[in-house]
């Protein structure tokens, strides 16, 4: 846990990054003024809750009354504001937390708005405002680590549709070199996520890709894979910037490999994106918190 | 040529529906007062648009004058407003259109403002506003004939972004029993268009998909391959409704197995979007002068 001073003129926002290993939590008035943080594993729903919500009245106690929750949450989530469910997470394959009241608990325990949102649509939101999205119309996040997710900004508001974008569950053709691998996805195999997620590249190469030797063919399959996402992405939202973060896009040099690739499948159709057009994120890994910082500004209007 | 009364005290707007083979033009005062329509040949730049800016200046006689004009085009356009090509026609393999300005001309011959968008972001518009789509917040249209194309709309708002969708130049899965043909796009080779559309369709079985026997492989092959632009859709924008147009889709039966390929390659994970999730245009073929129109009433606000 680590605190700083607070400007007592500044509304007080309460900022989670809710992920399926852990909770970042975050007290702030704006993102260069985050005064505490902590860290609390992602458990049983009441226990990480609970520690959650100690942690917050705890803040309160020392700052003052909070304004607004903002929540960037793993998912699926419902974030349909005119459904019972709003606030809970979906059918996720993980114990314990299907159907969690995630958003709930912090607006009844502190009787102020909760914003709540996908981690991803945060981190959208939070790199148009302060990152490597700002002055776009469409821009995406895509994050690739123990799972891949993607979420969308069109007119400066994350997308939700039906539900949420699912980036992850997009159907890539199979690399040719890559044809044996059934891929680990419970509900679809050999998705996206099935393929290129962290998870799935240790599943058929043991080792994550940057461990793996130079020239090792995992990284084309891979950049492949991710390739075929940005170009279903040209394809169906005609993105300006697609930014690009998570554990595996910290492999050195994948990135140029998703560039290059992508540029040969997309054969020069879908307009000139130019250097600027695939992109790493401007925040780093402050995305997650500052997401949910945005989204408890955004509650708060 | 056929013409309507007019009520006066209605602002007058121009409609186009300019598509690669003919132009389709309205005068009207809302959608159920469209008082004359016809119809040009797209054949050179020079003679289609004259053709049009004749049929339009008779009208104004007749009428007075247009508070505005709406075109929906065919593509790839420019729609940024802030391009010196805005309203020209981009990169078209189309002979002699390539560069073509097709809103300048109304703008200037008739001294108003000009709304400019691809045909099926005015198709989803006008299906939101009188259609299929009424009632939600992200949707598509999806045409499938000469070609495949598609828009969206977000809030209200046709989806632009770096340029404008392209959802014709997805990249599917190829089908087991459909891997010997190698597609008709001169881009992609076998993207989603290259392999769906009508003159792909007609390329490896000689005839349409209505005109094949019953059973025959040809109907299974092509719900697949616009099922997976639905999981596409899913994936990356969550519609709450897809509306799907064009003369492939009057192939009989042909909606109901896109449908249930969607549903199993989904495999549950996307939402729920019911028996409402895919259907049929709600204006049938009057979407696209009817797009044209909500066009020219965006552009009068």
């Amino acid at each position: 846990m680590t605190t700083q001073t607070h400007d007592a003129g500044l509304p007080l926002l309460g900022c989670i990054e809710a992920g399926g290993t852990k909770f970042v939590l975050g007290v702030a008035t704006g993102p260069d003024t985050v005064l505490r943080t902590a860290r609390v594993a992602t458990t049983r729903p009441d226990e990480t809750i609970g520690a959650a919500l100690d942690f917050f009245r705890t803040a309160a106690a020392d700052f003052g009354a909070f304004a607004a929750f903002g929540i960037a949450s793993f998912g699926p989530v419902d974030l349909d504001p005119r459904s019972s469910g709003w606030g809970r997470i979906g059918d996720t394959p993980k114990e314990g937390w299907r159907d969690a009241d995630i958003a709930g608990p912090f607006g009844q325990a502190f009787d102020c708005p909760v914003g709540f949102d996908t981690d991803v649509n945060g981190a959208i939101l939070a790199e148009h405002l302060w990152g490597a999205a700002r002055g776009t119309d469409v821009a995406v996040y895509v994050t690739v680590g123990t799972g891949i997710g993607g979420g969308a900004l069109v007119a400066g508001r994350p997308v939700h549709g039906l539900r949420h974008p699912e980036m992850g569950h997009m159907l890539p053709r199979r690399h040719p070199d890559d044809r044996d691998f059934a891929g680990i996805c419970p509900f679809h195999g050999d998705c996206l996520e099935g393929l290129a997620s962290g998870p799935a590249i240790i599943a058929r190469w043991g080792a994550s890709l940057s461990e793996l030797p130079e020239g090792h063919v995992g990284r084309t399959i891979i950049a492949d894979y991710l390739a075929q996402l940005v170009v279903a992405q040209h394809a169906i939202l005609s993105p300006q910037r697609i930014v690009f973060g998570g554990g595996v896009l910290a492999t050195p040099g994948l990135l140029d490999l998703v560039r290059a690739r992508a540029e040969v499948l997309a054969a020069g159709y879908f307009g000139d994106g130019g250097d600027g057009l695939i992109v790493a994120p401007g925040l780093g890994d402050r995305a997650g918190l500052l997401g949910a910082l945005a989204l408890a500004q955004r509650a708060r209007r």
